[in-house]
């Protein structure tokens, strides 16, 4: 299934910058996107994931699955968030076996939403 | 639009709790849920949104919308997060403009996830 890996281009993650100087955000992106997108992902710039106070932060859903939030990411952690979201579009249900997720995941998570197909979904 | 607040259960919120003592997740699930949910609102427990440094935890999502997850919450909130979700589920596309949005959701967000139909999605 494809999955969606979305990016946080706006983050500021705390910087003051100067004029036209590319945010900590859009780094990451760059990052991400020069590697390149593993089989079934799709890397998708975003302002804004709300998360402010954690950023840079990166999302990955895709339909029927839960949707991961991680954050305090930076252009180090490029690598290691593609082999995540690789694992997540491998994984047939979405759910990564804990101990194989990247240390980044483990540490860093924000937030996971549920799938809304989930049975108590319906209640 | 039906949307889907969930609200984590099993949020310890940093608390040391005795044995059989509720967690306060589910004792601010039973404060949402002893109020009542708004029409178009349907309030769903879940064990464990992963936002557990920023615990309680509730997030806000419906099918072709943003969702949302907001954190370090209490029963004290109850009435506020009835009213976001009240608001999210009747704007018409999910988006409550923000300064009628409760100060909590303002001052309180943990992030905020696209929708996977966006035409950025299929990038």
């Amino acid at each position: 299934m494809a999955v969606t890996l979305h990016v946080c281009i706006t983050c500021r993650a705390g910087e003051t910058l100067g004029d036209g100087e590319p945010t900590p955000g859009s780094r990451l992106h760059k990052a991400i996107a020069e590697i390149g997108a593993p089989e079934g992902v799709n890397i998708v710039p975003i302002e804004c994931l709300s998360a402010c106070n954690n950023g840079c932060s990166v999302a990955l859903s895709a339909p029927g699955r839960w949707s991961y939030v991680y954050g305090r990411m930076s252009e180090a952690n490029a690598r290691d968030i593609l082999a995540g979201a690789a694992a997540y579009a491998a994984a047939p249900d979405g759910i990564v076996p804990w101990r194989t997720r990247p240390e980044v995941f483990r540490k860093q998570s924000l937030a996971r939403i549920p799938p809304l197909s989930l049975p108590e979904a319906a209640e």
